[in-house]
């Protein structure tokens, strides 16, 4: 299998500089006193949209032909993929379709019309969304951008990690979250090309712990019925971020919900920044696993920041 | 009555530097497509402590000679300038002496023992706080460091205005929170001295309103039973704070619970960042006031980000 080259990453940089933004990398005295290590947090909760998936669906967007656009674009989420594409779609000034299920709260519906999308309700199933995703493409002829299992997407979520390394050269450990595995197996790569000395490791709550279980074993083992407050990544692997993940990432760590509330309530009070569950996930992690990170240079790919208020887990 | 001089403000930056974050300033691109107009946030939310207070506490106590300092410092204070003191006093390893009122909340009283200071409970009215407080400078011959009606506080506060201002060059309006009258003040200096053409405006909860009433009035009235989500804005006007604010404020706008919770949501959602009730007040102005900030330059101080999450509003 040939992954993407280190120039199709440094290319997406170059390609959706001028639509993303370079986020801050931000440091907390008082959470590196408490676990002991050197953290730094890439805040990708301040990225366009809320979230990291931003870049990848820019990076996609913009390199699709007048052709290909002409019809519009179109994918199935409910979640931050959803408002991405609806913007990196505004900027083209072309329609944006979304396959949400009807189940999805309002907030996040509210959050893609309000980046002038579309919404196409189906039952919320894994198969109505495939096959409503399939009339709309073929109705509207819109073009499909899956939210992860992509190498442009790959790309696009891979130039997180590597700004991350341009402004904090020395790292022991890079940890991301991991749902479909977008944003794992493109910072896998970037580590792999611009950082070999830093392992790369996914951060993943117990209740969905596919990329775990299928790193185990070696193959793809999809999760059946996932739960965790963590709803970015109830995804399952896809067939192009898992071998990625196989041959690059270092390790896979769980967490239990529980403590992921714990790491996202610290960085809330001692950060003063909002993270979302799933972005809290890898300082879970460092928080469970310290004996391991201790005395480490460790950066954290804070994922997102799109919460829904009235119902915090504490 | 003699004012501290541009100097004096000059001098407690350089004095305060080593000790304190220069915070950023930030902009939100959907909050100015909201309401039409260009406003940058000053985030104090990031400085030490969680809030601007340790900017006064830290110039007030850098500048006390060794024996003013020998036995310590002592305040009384439920809120940010507790931490502040605690923090400033930790820097120069001398005891600090929080006086509180015993029904203070559980997470004021951690945070302030977390930065190692002596918390004397006394009954929670204003009386009990001046006695508590005078029995404890008598006993433990502690030095007292007001949390507002100082000048070393009011310069201190000052400096993060002209931190705005230098970053921000073009401010049609500065608008900061009024309590006690520290930080506006402070900043209302920092305009007269560093920006001249720019507006200074306090923004107040309608339920503590006593600065809104004093500057009508040309002299103080303190605030009676002062009730606000704003916790940070119970206290009323000093002798010292409110000379400067009725020469140089242009104008003191009040804005009720209610729109204060809106911004501070508003806050939290688009920027991502947390903010507590106070801060939040100055947006909630530019919110009621539409008209006038229309179109215009907005410099906000953000004035701290110290929340109890157990109890939000939303």
């Amino acid at each position: 299998m040939i992954f993407p080259e280190s120039d199709a990453i440094i290319n997406a940089a170059t390609r959706i500089a001028p639509f993303i933004h370079r986020t801050p990398v931000l440091t907390s005295e008082s959470i590196n006193e408490i676990l002991e290590s050197r953290l730094v947090f890439k805040c990708e909760n301040f990225q366009k949209v809320g979230a990291f998936k931003y870049r990848g669906a820019t990076n996609a967007v913009q390199q699709l032909s007048h052709a290909q656009l002409q019809y519009g674009v179109a994918t199935h989420s409910s979640g931050n993929h959803a408002q991405a594409l609806a913007l990196a779609a505004k900027i083209k000034n072309v329609p944006a379709y979304i396959v949400m299920p009807s189940n999805a709260p309002k907030s996040k519906k509210d959050a893609v019309i309000g980046y002038g999308a579309n919404i196409i309700e189906c039952d919320p199933t894994l198969e109505a969304r495939e096959t409503t995703l399939n009339k709309v493409i073929k109705e509207k002829k819109a073009y499909f951008i899956h939210p992860y299992n992509d190498y442009k997407i790959i790309e696009g979520q891979a130039t997180a990690a590597k700004e991350l390394i341009e402004d904090t050269p020395v790292l022991d450990y890079i940890i991301t979250p991991v749902g479909g595995g977008g944003l794992l197996s493109g910072s896998a790569l970037s580590v792999k090309y611009f950082s070999p000395g830093t392992k790369i490791i996914g951060a993943e709550p117990t209740g969905a712990d596919d990329a775990y279980r299928s790193f185990i074993a070696g193959k793809i083992i999809p999760s059946i019925n996932p739960d965790t407050i963590a709803d970015g990544l109830l995804t399952s692997l896809g067939s192009k971020t898992f071998p990625i993940i196989k041959k690059y990432v270092a390790q896979i760590f769980t967490v239990e919900d529980s403590l992921i509330i714990e790491a996202m309530k610290l960085i809330w009070q001692r950060m003063k920044i909002i993270v979302e569950p799933s972005a809290a996930v890898p300082l879970a992690v460092v928080m469970k696993n310290n004996h391991i990170f201790k005395g480490k240079n460790v950066g954290l790919i804070v994922s997102g920041g799109n919460m829904d208020f009235n119902s915090l887990p504490f």
